[in-house]
């Protein structure tokens, strides 16, 4: 008697062992396992011996499947095989068109249940001991992927620039200058931002800098998607900032001296 | 002898499953745990036998310690046991005032890490089946208390009203008509709003409704903090609100007929 149903799971931002143990019991009780290429690959070995699993993720920018290819493999699976774990980067819920997985296996009237993973937007900065929120500093953030479904600058950036709101921009290494210039002209060019990328990995890299001057030095440390822009004062909250800053205060009161 | 450190480490939003792996290898490795009441009391027996531990949470609103001494207990822990990890509830870097923690380690020279949680802040609608982003929905979402330092309803508030940001408004409960007015000036009367007490809990209530009717609502049904307030229009894609609107578009249907 096979049992069709759908439970999605957050792998995390990179580092495996940022998944919850929720998502590691899923993993240990499905009958077959859709993954990501975000996700961590040694994830899998959490599942029994001989599940097998389908790599449905992305490579290089090119789709191994489109949505509905993935959508209609998830309840082919689930009717074949019983539980699917839908395995996804980051959380599944945070511009991972999850949803639209959920949407499509209800309308099958199987069960549908969502394991929540950690979210790059926030672990990736924090991990790097940039906080989202600091008290005194801010009292918000907003988190966008920066462009709308037709590939514009999305007009929320507007309003998050003349916010004081941390700002975390996914995968918006293409629109870069173009950000950094609606920040300048909301009178934020000195506002600190850091560029992380592959945050939470070995692979990791990060710039630090300012709405002015971000885009130069992200361009001469090479660093591209996947990554993650934070805008924002707390960004100068940062190790390196703060190192940086106590250094230019002696510089300034040895000068002045 | 003894190596002075401190781990922040995400309890996530209740339920004890959604730690990290890296959480619970964390309080295995803790010499001294000190905890808030918001992380799940049963996460503290993944510690080693013996090993002490301090609350040092707010309960019904009052703090066993002010943030002063939190920060003085986890210096002098350190320095008596070694390795203190600080278990705190949610996100440590999301509104939990974790930054100043480190702060205040790291002026003692000591190593400290963060191990990021499941912030409640996405996974509780998220669990409800309520995405923060949806594709074709919106582009964006925005995490605010909505209330200032001082107690004064954000600024940030009447920006993200004009937004397509989902807006999620953490212990919200106390502003929620004057917040609710603002959304309604900016035009979005009708816009849906979920609020979810307890979430991910077998404690869990639920309300949903709209800028105008929400309020009443939760008086309704008794609803209070802690809370998380949803306003957007992916809020329309709960369960029971797609399941109200075919039947109202049923109800219509026949009606017409």
């Amino acid at each position: 008697m096979i049992t069709p149903r759908l439970t999605l799971v957050g792998a995390g931002p990179g580092d495996p062992d940022l998944i919850t143990l929720k998502g590691i019991k899923a993993l240990q009780d499905a009958d077959v396992i859709l993954y990501d290429a975000l996700a961590n690959d040694s994830l899998l070995a959490y599942a029994k011996p001989n599940t097998p699993s389908v790599f449905v993720g992305k490579r290089r920018g090119s789709c191994a499947f489109s949505q509905e290819e993935i959508n209609q493999l998830i309840v082919e699976n689930a009717f074949k095989y019983g539980h699917v774990v839908r395995l996804k980067g980051g959380d599944p819920f945070v511009f991972g068109r999850g949803y639209e997985e959920v949407e499509f296996a209800r309308a099958f009237n199987m069960p549908v249940a969502v394991v929540p993973g950690i979210s790059s937007s926030i672990a990736v900065p924090e991990m790097q001991l940039i906080p989202l929120t600091a008290r005194g500093v801010n009292e918000s953030f907003w988190v966008t992927t920066g462009t709308t479904k037709n590939g514009d600058v999305s007009k929320d950036i507007l309003l998050a620039a003349q916010s004081s709101a941390t700002v975390v921009i996914l995968m918006a290494m293409s629109k870069l200058e173009e950000i950094m210039t609606l920040f300048s002209e909301a009178g934020k060019q000195n506002t600190p931002v850091a560029i992380i990328q592959n945050g939470t990995t070995e692979k990791e890299k990060i710039a630090l800098g300012t709405v002015t001057d971000i885009a130069e030095k992200a361009r001469k440390q090479g660093l591209d998607n996947p990554a993650i822009v934070i805008i924002g004062e707390v960004v100068a909250l940062h190790p390196d900032m703060v190192v940086e800053l106590v250094e230019r205060e002696r510089l300034n009161y040895e000068y002045n001296r």
